[in-house]
């Protein structure tokens, strides 16, 4: 079970930005996207959005923060600067991203996301709208994220993707490779008293090379080459 | 200790994500950028970099990947395609960004990252020079990412910022909210059967909610108003 997720832009100003934000979302597999009072999104959303034209289409515009999030369960705003103050009196507490992933990884229900206006962020109504805030971790220097790489952040975090099977040799075949390692070894006259320390060593290179199938093959056709050449 | 990081982008086409990867590295702390054959670098570059300008100015320009990946001790291609061939027998397992973090977390030594052309990727002999693939976990449907969105994610997962300390209450500040709590359920008359429970509730979603120092406070004026009104 993980939360469904919304992304709400509030009040972009560049296009291209907004195109941006499609393709990263069309990329993390989302596809639910409230624009609160966009600006025009002609060809440079467009050529920004790539492959992720439909979303850009079928997106929701609307006028106020209120519709927006209208049928979400959490509201979280992003912002660059850890802590914001809402209000003279409240001081939100930020989460990083990973935080945020965990804190919700089992819940069902849907988060609103919100990224504010690319000049000016959000104002102090629409934070106190907000559960909670959501700060990506950057230098004291210059925190201030594009929108669209805040988002894709955001939305690496809490999806739940992942890349094909990685083919791993099994440990059966493994454990050949190693007692082939021995007897080579043994056949070229490696020093007795170094036998244990230099197999134990050769075991955790090859285990931390997390080897694959045909890795171990190419290797033990290696070892017997080594074999044929001392006869 | 955490390794030095090094953005290679091979053949870029659009300037504009050339500016936007070096904002990005300027948000994340990163300054060693390294340009093979890059498109020109004009207004477009510039406006994306926004307050990374230097840092644009100040890029390496070179001819080859070879000249880019000098100095460096692992270079890792990134790829939107899992498990790349390389060629026809050698077949490389990718890795996550996060698995790339852990791998590498206390490793000295400086590890570059390329980046592909925007169409084309890399060429078979550029990924024969890489030591690693990496694929940023993504929709089979649509797994190719912006260039300076890819660049983000992996410098967000190798980069060692923080936000800033949580103002968290105390654990004896909390304590005597949760006393209190107990004394104000005692003084409404909550059965005395439900009262180990609710207070065991009532302790759970306070801790949860990682109250602050001045949230504790608030809610112990609160319930001190809940006891003026009832004498």
């Amino acid at each position: 079970m993980s939360p469904q997720i919304r992304i709400v832009l509030v009040e972009p100003l560049y296009q291209g930005n907004v195109g941006s934000v499609t393709r990263s979302m069309e990329n993390f597999g989302f596809d639910d996207l409230v624009l609160v009072n966009p600006c025009k999104l002609e060809g440079q959303a467009r050529a920004m959005s790539c492959h992720a034209r439909d979303l850009l289409e079928s997106s929701q515009k609307v006028a106020t923060l209120e519709e927006a999030i209208e049928g979400t369960d959490i509201v979280i705003a992003t912002s660059g600067i850890a802590g914001i103050k809402t209000d003279q009196h409240i001081r939100m507490p930020a989460y990083t991203p990973s935080e945020i992933r965990n804190k919700f990884r089992e819940s069902k229900g849907k988060i609103a996301f919100l990224f504010g206006r690319e000049d000016n962020g959000f104002t102090r109504e629409e934070l106190k709208r907000c559960d909670m805030i959501m700060t990506i971790p950057t230098s004291e220097k210059y925190p201030i994220m594009n929108i669209s790489h805040a988002a894709t952040v955001t939305m690496y975090e809490m999806s739940n993707m992942e890349i094909g099977e990685r083919p791993i040799a099994d440990g059966f075949d493994l454990q050949l490779l190693y007692d082939h390692f021995e007897q080579v070894l043994a056949d070229i006259k490696h020093p007795t008293h170094k036998m244990e320390k230099t197999s134990i060593m050769l075991k955790r290179i090859f285990g931390r090379a997390e080897l694959t199938p045909r890795e171990v093959q190419t290797l033990r056709g290696v070892l017997r080459d080594i074999q044929r050449q001392k006869k």
